[in-house]
């Protein structure tokens, strides 16, 4: 496992910000909801399992810094902090889950004196955080059975240790495979624009040691082509109920190339990643962000300053292209609305 | 058709630098050869065409740049110069093409006296660029009846002005059909490493007041998944003997999903693309260049310095995935040995 990710310390949020890696390594601390906010729409933490997590933990920080002892004060606080998390980033189901567990807890306890509730929230962020890498484990081992030895794996985006309390969903499994002793080589979509598989899958699996090479993403299918690709391994945002799935723009376009080249498509998700209040992907709704993402990559610019741009940060995935899903509950095998209603009942 | 990318002029060739567009537009004067083959490597002219054309300047370039009056060292100087610009770029065969043609020519007034070689040798270069104008034209009137009014076409790299004597190749279709009065969108491949569709594609379609929309390449799939996509237009580096066709990478995951949406895919190019001396694709050198492009686009450093990495230029494109293959001499429908046998016959 590499470096944690996000921390509670010193009554405050620490996190990794993963938008200067890899040239930097820098540990931000954050002690406001707004900066918090901000770091999460900017994706200094990113990965949906992480941003549940630092929401969890922006509920619990506002509430920890709350300095008086009103209850309804406190009460405001907190549905405020609530409101401006769940505006941060629209697609991951994770931190709705998060923001909607530490409401329950919230609501469980808001009568309680002011110290117990902060206390409590602080105790349950963490306890959110923990469980996290509980879930990790577990998805990395049932997910790394499917892996034999010598096996070459393409995955995107990043879904490892800088996604999640722990080591990772996709890149979870495939570090379970390495501990197990398997000799793996990952190929690594650099992920436009944002470039989270150049600048964070390969630095953490070089972390772990594990041989990666980075490519850029529309050499995907050549790869495939030339059989240089055994799986597919990729993590999720949002899986509704019929197994369709969100997850990092470009997902999509390497499920059909698996497809094509019969190459097992493999999701790796925590169950809090399922929203059965969809029925299928087509009601997921799918984050656009600016166009200088695309136009200015690290300002400088590589296309005309006023081009039309369309930039959405996730596509939808049909549960008929995806072999499996892995959670910590174990491995739904072509997943559809039966066998996942099944699986999760 | 946008500004001329390369001219024989005050006996030295301009060619714009493409590696400062769209932020920059600076014409160079090439005054030796090696300056040409660095040009050239560089992708400071870029396009298979185009390079065919620069290659023929080249040879030009330094006949025309002999002071002396002895043969033997002008022959000496001639093949010395060929050799060295068919070591710049292994795959669009555009290139080996206009270097066998200025050979043949050579080989034709070789006896003559050196300032009638000289000027021999420029008029064939020039006729090369004029024919290639001439090509360009009759490749948009062919191509553009495939193209409906109120079209959305795809198209990667850059297969425009910028890579032809002319108005391009896969764009050349695109102005043919503006010209027609047809309303046309066009999205655009940013086309990574080196970004010629958000670069070159989307500046020089500006210019010509074409709408485009700039995507990153792992967008493909998703605007096809959400039919916004009509067709696909793409060039080509060369094309072997059953129509499978090498050009940008990229192209082949293109011909994977458009097959998937049922999308037609089209190939543009001029008959100096094909190669019938290779029975398939199978046969076609792909160029593979260096990590830095990925890693460190623009000297913007976006993964681990260290890292491996899989760089080819081109991929090819299996004729099966081909829904029509474009020349100036005409069309042919379901590429394969025996119809583009007869076609070129």
């Amino acid at each position: 496992m590499p470096v944690p990710t996000i921390e509670w310390k010193n009554n405050a949020i620490q996190l990794i910000d993963q938008t200067l890696l890899p040239v930097q390594y820098k540990v931000l601390t954050i002690n406001t909801i707004h900066a918090l906010a901000e770091a999460i729409y900017m994706l200094r933490v990113r990965g949906a399992p992480a941003i549940g997590i630092a929401g969890a933990m922006g509920v619990a920080l506002v509430a920890n810094n709350y300095n008086g002892s009103n209850s309804d004060e406190l009460d405001q606080i907190i549905q405020d902090a609530i409101d401006v998390l769940g505006k941060t980033r629209p697609t991951a189901v994770n931190l709705f889950w998060a923001l909607d567990r530490m409401q329950a807890k919230y609501d469980e306890i808001k009568t309680r004196p002011v110290f117990e509730i902060q206390k409590l929230l602080v105790q349950e962020a963490q306890n959110i955080l923990e469980q996290d890498k509980d879930i990790c484990r577990q998805m990395g081992q049932h997910g790394e059975a499917f892996l034999p030895n010598n096996v070459s794996i393409l995955t995107h985006c990043n879904a490892g240790g800088l996604a999640t309390g722990d080591y990772g969903t996709a890149l979870g499994v495939i570090y379970a495979a390495a501990e197990s002793g398997k000799k793996i080589h990952v190929y690594a979509d650099e992920t436009r624009p944002l470039l989270q598989g150049a600048r964070l899958t390969a630095w953490e699996l070089q972390q772990a040691n594990i041989p990666v090479t980075v490519i850029c993403d529309n050499m995907a299918g050549v790869l495939m082509q030339q059989k240089k690709v055994d799986c597919v391994i990729v993590g999720a945002d949002r899986i509704a109920a019929n197994g369709d799935t969100a997850n990092k723009i470009g997902t999509y376009s390497l499920a059909v190339l698996a497809e094509k080249h019969q190459v097992p498509f493999y999701v790796v998700a925590p169950v809090s990643t399922f929203d059965f209040n969809l029925a299928s992907g087509k009601d997921i709704p799918i984050e656009e962000r600016k166009a200088e993402e695309i136009i200015c990559p690290f300002n400088y610019q590589i296309a005309p300053k006023n081009v039309d741009v369309y930039n959405p940060a996730f596509d939808v995935t049909p549960h008929e292209l995806i072999a499996a899903i892995i959670s910590e509950k174990g491995v739904v095998r072509n997943p559809n609305t039966e066998s996942l209603n099944v699986f999760c009942a």
